[in-house]
Parts: C-alpha cells; structure tokens; sequence
C-alpha cells in the first residue's frame, strides 16, 4: 500500500537504515552519554548555528509536553492555534503533565496566527484567578500545509518577548518548511526569536524520534529532569542521534523534504485541473487540501487512503511523503478524473 | 567498549536488525493499525496462552506508568518494593502522571517481597484520609538480578486478589527470569495470577521498545486512551511489534536471555574465587552482585565500566547482556586478580 | 463600605451568624460524622426530593473541581461556556487536579450555552487522539445574570444523556435564580437531569462553604475519597453544614435571594431611564450588565465599586447582594444623574 | 459529648466567636484585598518578629500542600517523618498536585527526625533518574505530642541549608509547641531557620483557617498564584483574618495551648498510676500516646471517645482541647479505674 494519508504511514529513508546499522556497534554508554549522541549535539549546534541544548525525544506528543514543560508552572496557561495538533490531537496529555490550561486561537485562512489575534489574548496578566500566560507555540509548517515566513515569525517572536512569553515551534514538519523556504533551519528558528523547538524526524523519514532543540538558555535549568520525568528519555538514545545525524549530514532533510513539497505541489496541479475539486489552502510543504464530491471518499480511499478533515465541508487532507512517486500521482489523478467523467 | 556497566549499553541483535530491515517495506497505517502489529499481538496471544491485550511503548518508565495508570485513580496508592526501578529510578514520573502515592516495601535479602511484608501495608481500607491501596508492583527478575517462582508469584497473587489490589509486574528483564526458570512466559505472569505486565524489550537487544502486556480485562477500559496520553503510542508502531516479532519467533529470547545468564554465571563463579570478593546475592538471571575493595573501583573501571550499587557496603554491581563474550569475562577475571594479587 | 463589586463583598445573613452560634455546642466528631452533618444532609433530600449525596466544600473553585473529578478521568474533556467561572477565574485549578482538556463554547447574547451549540462539539468519540468529551458544565444563574429555564435545562441534559456525557451545574448563584424562576430547588437540579450540582453558600450570604450535591449515583463511587484529595474536607464540618441548614429551614434562601433580585430589577430600572446607559443583558438574577461612558468609572467607583467586564465596549457589572438596600440604589442613581446632567 | 479523640471535635473558642460577629460588618474587598486581612497579616509580621508573606487557607491538609507546592518543580521529592500527617492522612493530594516523590524517613521514638536519619537520604543530586530532593518537612508538634527545640530545629535547618533544601514546617500543633516551649513564635520558626510554615488556627480553636507564613522570600514567586490554583483562596477572606488576629492578640493563643497541655500532663500523671496502662511518648503538647489493654477500648470509647493509633500493641491517643476539663480528666481516670479494679 501506498498512501496520501499521512507522512507517517511512510517507512524509513535508505540513508537512515543505513545510519542505525552504523551506530549498531559495541557497547555504548546509555541515557545520552554515548559518543554518537556528543556528535548529534555538535552538530546541531553547527546546523542550527547556535549553543542550543538537544534532548532527544520518542515523539511529537512528547517532544511538545516536554518543550511546554520547559517553561511553564502548573498555574500557567499557553497559547496555540486552534487547529494545532497540540491541542486537537494529543489527547489531554498537555494538561495532565503540566497542569497548565490551553487557550486556543482562531488560525487565519491560512492556518496561521496573526500577531493581531495573538495580542488579544494578552489580558489579564498579574490576576491570580486567571491562569497566567507564559507561552504562545505556533506550528511550522502548519497542519495545514502552510508556512510561516522568516518575518513573521520575527515579528511573533517580538511580541511575545515584549509580554514576557516563551515561543514555542512545533516542528513536526519543520525540514518541510525550511525547505519550501529555500532557507536554513536557523532562518525560521534560533534566528527569528524562536525560544525552543520541536524538531520532527519521524515524518520526514526515520523510523522514530523527534528533537527538542532549545534555543533560549532560561529554559535550560529544568529540562534534563523533566526528559526523564516525562518518560522521553531513551536508554540507548545513540540510536536516535544517530538517525538525526544523518539526516543533518550534508542536508539530507532538504533533498527528501523538497521532493515531498514537489510531490504536493505536483498534486496540486493535477487536482487544480478538474472543476469538481477545490483547492482550499495554499500548497507551501507536502500537503494538499481541497473540497471533493464526498461520494468520491469511498472509492478513492480503497486505493489511495487519505483524511477527511472538515466532513461538513466535505474537505480532505492529501498528503505526500519522502518516498511518495511522481506515478503514484499520476495513477491518483486517473482515479479521479475516472470519477469526474465516468 | 564493552562494560558491564548495563544491559542497556548493549546494541541490537543480528536478528533484530534484520526484523527492522524486513519491516521497512512501502507504506503502512500508522498508530498500530499496521499488519505487523497485528500479527505481532496475535504472537503474544499464542506466547502467553491467554487473550492478552498488546500495548507497545517507547521505554521501560513508559510501561510502568500506562500499567499503573490503568489500575488506579489518583487518590490510589501503589506498594513496591523499596529496591524497585520504578520507587528509585524513573524520577517522580509515576507521581506525576497517575497522582498516586507509592508506598514502598523492605525487600527480603533476595531483593524480593514476601507476602507476610505485603500484608501489613494492606491497612486503612476504606479510610478518605489514607491513599487506598488498589496495587502491588513486583519486579521480574529482581532489580538484585534474583528471580519469583511461579509459586512465589501464585501466592503473591492470590495475596492481591483476596485484597482487591491489581498485580503489577515489572518484567524489564522478565525474558531473563523464564530463561532462568526455564519455563514458559506464561508460567510467570497469566497462569501465575498477573494482571499487567511491562515486557521489556531493549535491554533484551532491541533497539527500542516494551510491550505492556494486559491479562486482566478489567484493565483494558481505559487503557487504550492512556497509551496515548502518556505519550508512549509510536506514529509507526509496526518497528516495535515488528522487534517483538522476530523477538518471540522460535523464542530468539530465551537463547539470547539464556546465554546472558551464563555469562553472569561464569563471571560469578570467577569472581567467587577471590578471597577479597563477597557475592552478596544469588545469581539467577544476567546480574551478579558483589563486595569489592573500594581502591579496585577507579582500575577496574577504566576498562570495564560497572555500577556502584551501594558505596557504603562497596558492593557494586555486573550486568551481563546478549553480546557479553566468555573471553571478556576471563579478561575481567585476569584484570581482578591483578588487582588482588600486584 | 457598600459596593455593587460582587455579591462576596456582603457579609453574613444575621440568621446563619445565629446558627453558628447554636452549632457551637461541646464537641462533635469531625470530617462530617457529626450530627448536625447528619441533619443538614437529611434536609438536603428532602429538599431536591432525591437521595442525594452532600459534600460539604470549602469554595467554589473547590466544588467545581470535586464535582468534575468524580466523573471523569484524566484523559478525558470537558467542555464548558467560554465565559464560564470554572474557564476563566479558577486560574488553572481544574486541568491540574483533573488533567482534563477544557473546550470552551460560545455562549449565545444571554450568556447561555445552546444545544446546537453543544452538539456540535460532540465529535471524535473513541479516537485516542483527542481528550475524550465526558462532562458538560454550565452555570446556574450564569455569569452573566441570566437563567436557565426548567425546559431548557432539560433539553440540554437529555442532549448529554444521548450522548454518554454527564451534566454538571456551577450553581454559584443557584439561590438567585431559583428565586428568580419561583420555581423549587429540584425543578433545575434533580428534575430537570442534572448529575452533579455546585451549590453556592458563601455568595448568598454565608460566612464559607459550598455544597456538592450529587444526583447521579454512578458519580458516588470516587467522591468521597476525591472530596478528601481535593483539600476540601473541613475538619469541622459542622460548621458548614450548620450554615446551610439554616439557609435551607423555611426557605431562607428564597426570602434573601429575591430581595437580591428585586435590587438588581429596581437598578435596572433606574440605570434604564438615562440615555447614556446601555442594558447588555436581561436582569434575571442579582447582576445588571450595562454600558456606561468610560469617563464615569472613576468618579462612581470611588464610591460604588464595580467590575469593568470588557473595557473595549465599557461594559459594566453591577452586582447586588443580601443587604443591598433600596436606599443605595437610589444614591446610586442621583450620582450617576450628577454625571450625566452636570 | 466531650471526647479525646481529636482536638478538632472541640468547638469554637468564645474570644473567636466574638471576632467572627465584629469582622462581620458591611462590605469588604474580596480574596484577601480587605482592612482584616491587612491587619492580621501586619500582625503577624510583628508576632514573627520578620517580615513575613501570609496566605490564609481553609484546612491543614491546603497549606501543606500549598506550601511545598511554592517549593518544588514536579519531579522534585520531599523528605518527610514516616509518621508524618502529610505522609498518613492526606489521601494522595500532596502527589497529585505537586507532582512530586514522598520519601518517608524514620522518627525516632519520640516521633521526632534527627539529622542523621535526614543526611543519609540526601543522595544522587544531580541524577535525572531519581526525584530531586527539594525540601524537608518536620512537624511541631510532632504526631506524637513531642515538641522540637528551637536547637534541635536550628541544627536541621542549617543542615537543609547546606544541601540546598528548603525545610517546611507543619505546625498544625504549633500553638501547643510554642506554649510547651515557653518561647515566642519566632524562635521556633523564622529565627530558627524555617522556611515556610503551615500554622494551625482550626485545632486551636477557631471555626476554620490555617495559614502559610513564607519566612524564606525565594518561596514568594509563585505562591500567590498557587493560593488559588490550590483552591484555598476564600472569597471572604476576612473571616479567617479575623480569627488569627484575635488569637493573636495579647497572646490568646498562648493562654488556651498552655490549657490544653496541662490538661495532657494531668491526665498522663492520672494514667500513670496505673499498673495496667504504659505512657509510650514523652508527653510534651496535648497528646497522651498510650498502652492499654484492648478489652478496655470499647467500654471506654462508649463515654469517652479516642483514637486507637496502633493496635497491633494497643496503643491508643487521648488529646486533650482548649475546652478539656479537670473534671472530664477525673471523670476519665474513674472509668479507667472501675476497669482495673472491677
């Protein structure tokens, strides 16, 4: 099977195995103390261009609990977009490691946040009946295939400065962005005011891990504890620095990246052709979303299974992976115009 | 290096690394409801001769808190031992997640709890002011590397039944206790009265990953929800079950956690020789305790990374794993008697 | 001072100063095994007509937070109106003791919370992924001053009945608007399908204490034990439930209630005939809800404080109590006359 | 009834009562911003002899818990007596809101820690795997009646200091220690280097209300937004002001401890005659910790209600109340005589 359902449906990148048979040597130190976890660290810090911190992480839900963790008391509420996965598909697990409440804020067309809906909610601060605002975490790419551009995030990272909040990235798909941003992973991060960030693997191609990269040292006086504490703490974590090594040699994320963004962009074109279909938002990384009859769901999905996002709507989430092929679009298009003119 | 500092600084087995390889092929739902997965939890059926629900997750502390978590409210209070893994070394993240007190119990000289220890902490029933006890966690094979036997578990289990209290096991090394008793995994936890139980994989030689392992069906309403929840449920979960997988065929564990044993045996036997060396707890699964000159800590260490377990008794601790070779053990032995005889 | 601020700025009813009096007597078992306990919670069923349950609780925050932790687990949601107490003034209490998701819902121009607004939000049922809904609450009379009918408390109960969840009141004001309605206490509790009910003490007049009255029997399983965990077990209790057996003996309740009522309708009036005032929300309780020229804050306040509800439209809360006199509105009035003809 | 059961069956001290109906007039500022509270808390300030932050709370279970919450991130541990309150009898709310371990250390026979007992648990700092140890709880007066010196606290507290640990103090028998001590409030608190005390007013004689004296201004940071989030923020804060501030003055609290402890002694002087009936704690507050034979528990308890405290040695508590009467006391040691001597 082959699939437009998720980036996770996808198996691992050669490269990748090819790194995890590397690091399969001999005894290593456990917990992180190990020499291939020292040589991820260095070369983040080379990547990212800057003195972060790396704990490496199990997954997106963890790498998020443990950023927002980071930076927050139990009396303190963050901010998100309303459509962020943060706060519609992570179960409770937020609220019940930090005790913090989560306040949603409506997402522009483009499934981002506008620094003037984010201001908004800057109220209150000092009034102990109110559960006090410490972070604002913002999506990048978005879940809904779009992406932040430098300046804005600069201009986001200002305002939450300026109200003395944290920023925090979600960067499930972050390689998609700096990809479709033709820039460097530093450009959207460590140099636009981002404080820590979760940096996505799984998706863009290993077989597990994520990575919680922080920027901003304040946030470093907890974290190792909380690692642990929050069960992300791998005992032979050699082998998920080991996956992040490749994929920041020599830019490995950008050349799989890319081909997922093209692959989108390629679907889109396709899809754009016929009149029946909507494209919704703009394709910017490797999703593609548009409005289809939803008498097409059924037999569209028992070969090429895919979301339903919105059913009222009847909007659906395509989405394109590392090893997604120009032929299998092709053979999704044949399907659909098949459908459109029977 | 190779040290006998942890099983968990071994790498992954030959065997496992290719389950991986073979594992990566095309796409496949993702959140485990993939094939192997499937197949995988129809194995443990079959392994543990019971209908089982298979819960896999990232690391050892995430399967004691998903069994936990199962089991109580947070007004609940757990009993282990006061030797434990989950009282001594997975921070307050049982605390934190399930809110519930952990009360711990004086383990016998074998590192293992007797009943007669269990039942003066079964008090207070009833009583809104007093955390209700609701489950007892023992550990298989022991943090002492020492093993229950069927029957010590029969009685410890009927013990909790009577009580109304769920029987929690924490089998990091549970692999090596069946080797040890050359007996079916069953014998020691669904014939023997388990209700729930983290299967440890990685110190085993996978590369990542447990099972929590439910046999009492009482456990399973909330369950599902909290695998997510507590941030252990893989986005592509077919590389853990596919590791459970090659794990359980033609029972890869028991060769591999039987050879470990040897190794501890061997290494014991070695050791037992030096007059200057006390064997502080029998030897019955990859573990071997031991007395030794506190001046041997910093040679000995330099080439042959251990733990200190208790300084103030300097006994320290061996731990053999699936790659431990009979000639490192003589090298380690030579190394000893250098010492003790210069 | 005398002030329109908030119905907690009153003191306490002469008639439940005298019943503390008289439940001072010698000594009495603790944490509610007393008799006056006893009595006040026979009272309690007669008056809601049901065999109900009766903690007695400290405050308000601590009987919302009891009330939802008896019926939900930590994985779960609960949604509630988004200008409800328990979303923005009980700091972040609720999500750190339940480890619940809070969603809030737009509450129509009365201050309610509608069915089809409910409805809408009853999605993904058995998807891990997403905080499982398992409680509705809604506020009674809400805060903005405004009432739920028999009716339409029914039709909302019967809608969380279809649909697995349990309903829950914020009756922090519940005096208020059974007097409004002129109905009895079980006409919007017990009869109308509320499961849990928190009934407000201290605003209509007592010195502390809060009940949770409980009229689904599957919510009794945990409470009491949570009632303890929660911090909200009085050690002599009888000094709550003395309070709330006077306030329930012939209806007190009812006769202080109305009179709070009856002040916010002759305030209403009387703010109605100036030109410069705005009426925002029906006066059904004991809270007018006007706007009024910024300019006038100050000067009145200095006086007659109040809340600034929303200072981008100058809305304004105006609150009466018990002891607000007929006099005081008036001298209210001439000041804003002043203001307004100076 | 008149008991020995516990001094919270005893009712509302006269002086008290009287504040309760003096503090009752008009309006006041809500949640703490009113003259009462002001003055109290300056009260206190003198009282302490420092310039002290005070929290009024409802219950002694809300300030423990409020104020190790001040003191700990979530995967800190508290070191605390086995015998301890917070250890015994407050369910798990100290785990489910701070998140944190309870390491229990052992009393000596007086019910008392010793610094040894405390230096051998403060270990592996600086270790993610093991909850950090952030703080030490002691009790004056102890659970079992024995007081501290101010000495023996000074010595504990330079040893917290040292290891970087802030020591609480659960004074829920504070008054009784200071009375027995012949000492001011300070000398056993600020100036014997405590920094943070839970201080008992409900078992003293007032109707509800303890409060959080914070000696230690690091602690000051985030324990106001703890205050609500603890639900232990009343509305009408007043009324718990308004009771310290009367035992406060003129050292009322002195007069009625200082009763209750004699009552102790005369009624440990009155057992002690008898051969049948062994004192087991020295008897230094208002508790009397005894042997007597099990047959006597129920004839007893029928007129004179106590606590059995461990009756594996029939070990039972009598304590005795600000209210305790000589004649009660006689009236006691008849009843016990008529069982000795039939």
């Amino acid at each position: 099977m082959k699939s437009f359902a998720s980036d996770n449906y996808a198996g691992v990148l050669p490269e990748i195995m090819e790194s995890l048979q590397k690091t399969n040597k001999l005894h290593a130190r456990s917990y992180g103390a190990d020499e291939t976890t020292k040589r991820a660290t260095e070369l983040f810090r080379q990547v990212f261009d800057a003195d972060v911190d790396v704990y490496f992480v199990f997954n997106g839900t963890g790498a998020n609990v443990l950023s927002i963790s980071s930076a927050t008391q139990s009396y303190n509420a963050v901010l998100c977009s309303d459509t962020s996965h943060i706060y519609n598909d992570e179960s409770s697990a937020p609220e019940t490691f930090t005790g913090c409440r989560f306040f949603p804020l409506a997402a522009n067309d483009k499934g981002k946040l506008e620094p003037a809906t984010i201001s908004e909610r800057l109220i209150r601060k000092g009034d102990v009946h109110y559960a006090q605002t410490a972070m604002l975490s913002i999506t990048q790419a978005t879940e809904y295939g779009t992406v932040y551009k430098p300046e804005e995030i600069k201009e986001i990272a200002a305002l939450t400065k300026e109200n003395g909040l944290y920023l925090h990235m979600d960067g499930s798909r972050f390689f998609n962005a700096a990809a479709s941003l033709d820039c460097s992973l530093s450009d959207i991060s460590s140099k636009a005011g981002v404080d820590i960030l979760s940096l996505g693997g799984t998706k863009a191609g290993m077989m597990f891990g994520e990575a919680v990269v922080v920027f901003n040292k304040e946030l470093s006086k907890h974290i190792a504890y909380k690692h642990k504490q929050v069960m992300q703490l791998a005992s032979k974590t050699r082998f998920i620095a080991g996956q992040f090594e490749a994929m920041l040699q020599n830019e490995l994320w950008r050349k799989t990246a890319t081909h997922a963004n093209k692959m989108a962009e390629l679907l889109c074109k396709s899809l754009s052709k016929n009149r029946s279909i909507k494209i919704t938002k703009p394709v910017e990384a490797n999703a593609v979303f548009a409005e289809i009859p939803r008498g097409w769901y059924e037999p569209l999905q028992e070969h090429f299974p895919f979301y339903v996002w919105k059913d009222s709507t009847h909007e659906v989430r395509f989405m394109c992976a590392w090893d997604t092929q120009e032929a299998e679009i092709m053979a999704f298009a044949d399907a659909i115009n098949a459908l459109a003119h029977p």
